[in-house]
């Protein structure tokens, strides 16, 4: 049976995720309509992450299995075809037999935008994060050092989902700022639930004075999500990278 | 009476232009709510150009007369509070008793955007025409020259609104590529009814060969509207800059 991935780009406004309740509009269920489709029996996708609602994605992998013979290069256009215009499947490729878009993710890069002007902008209503107030961009960049490195993040997640450990590495997290959009920019080996938003959250607490930058790694320590920041909106969120080996990792890195 | 200014912004993804219809949802009417509430008395909003559904502004002008003593540097906050978030007042100033956002107008500016990629971005879904084929920028702007001077634009305009004379000034009609985002800018003293989506029109004819470049002259000449291209899609539509004199016209074109 041939296992194939896609690379898929999306608007998450109207969807209540990649897949969470039955009776919602999700990104999985809009997709698999779309694939059944094309490939004349019902399928499965699996994604490479539970985005929440209103998460979006600039780039986001899932695979599915199929016999049929459509050769890969064609799906992205067979499925925009069907997909509503605020999903598009860019690539697809035939990935290895035991290829699972979740679990052989080795790291993925989540970006969360602010729109920092005390005017928003109608533009990024649903895209970014709208913070009115002046923000210290430098001041943030100096807390989120402390992220970086394999700790405990039991304080930056909330609770719902098991996980076996809330260890996890994260390789860097950026703070870039042009003209009013700043961006935080995390890229982890995995995030716990909510863990991105809860990030960017404590970095606002800390341009705001309620934590000091230096502070971060004693409130890691402490693993209570009481006294780090709130969890921000999730229209800031973006999915935008996401890397693996072989085919799909040349798929999903290509720019 | 005062007679104040707004310089606004929007999203007009969400309604019927600015003004049409009596039932349906449109900037003006949403604006008016906004400012009958912040005044205090029944307000009507005169608007620096009628725009149809689902076209876009980066920039737009309306002005309206009230007795209300609030400042005008504080009614953007003011009105925000009260607008939904696809729409933003940035400035207000008092204007001179006898400003008019449509007569008062020196010129102004369009800007079409197409996306010219094989496959759609989700994120240009309502903001930008989706044209899937390989597009000739060159040959539209050489084509595009033709559009500039005081001309009869009879022949790029939908028959529906009432207008004196046909004959319009074109100050420019720039094409610009960036990655896979084409915009097309022109700027009149006036625009006819769908003049700018027309024009647009044309030029992605030009780009198909259904044209030639060099025929737009004898085209206009001939004031035949089937003879030209189609109204593009307004979703690619932008009011981008709007010209007056005096206070309005520095509020107006401040970046």
């Amino acid at each position: 049976m041939r296992n194939i991935a896609l690379r898929l780009r999306y608007d998450g406004t109207r969807y209540h995720g990649w897949q969470e309740q039955k009776n919602d509009v999700t990104v999985a269920a809009t997709l698999q309509k779309a694939l059944t489709r094309v490939c004349g029996h019902p399928v499965k996708a699996v994604g490479c992450g539970r985005t929440d609602a209103g998460v979006h994605a600039e780039r986001y992998c899932a695979n599915f299995k199929t016999d049929a013979r459509i050769p890969a290069d064609r799906l992205p256009l067979a499925l925009n075809a069907l997909l509503p215009p605020d999903i598009a499947v860019t690539d697809a490729v035939d990935a290895d037999e035991d290829f699972n878009a979740i679990l052989s993710c080795l790291k993925k890069e989540y970006t969360y935008k602010i729109y920092n002007s005390r005017i928003r902008d109608p533009f990024y209503a649903d895209r970014a994060y709208f913070y009115p107030a002046p923000l210290n961009a430098e001041l943030m960049a100096r807390a989120a050092r402390h992220f970086v490195g394999t700790r405990d993040f039991a304080a930056v997640r909330s609770v719902g989902t098991e996980t076996k450990t809330t260890v996890r590495t994260v390789y860097w997290y950026e703070v870039t700022q042009s003209g009013r959009m700043l961006e935080l920019r995390v890229c982890a080996d995995g995030f716990l639930y909510n863990m991105a938003r809860a990030m960017a959250g404590t970095l606002l607490y800390v341009s705001e004075g309620k934590i000091g930058p230096d502070e971060l790694p004693g409130l890691l320590e402490a693993r209570d999500r009481r006294l780090t920041g709130p969890t921000v909106p999730p229209c800031g969120l973006y999915m935008t990278r996401i890397w693996y080996d072989g085919p799909v990792g040349r798929m999903m890195s290509a720019d």
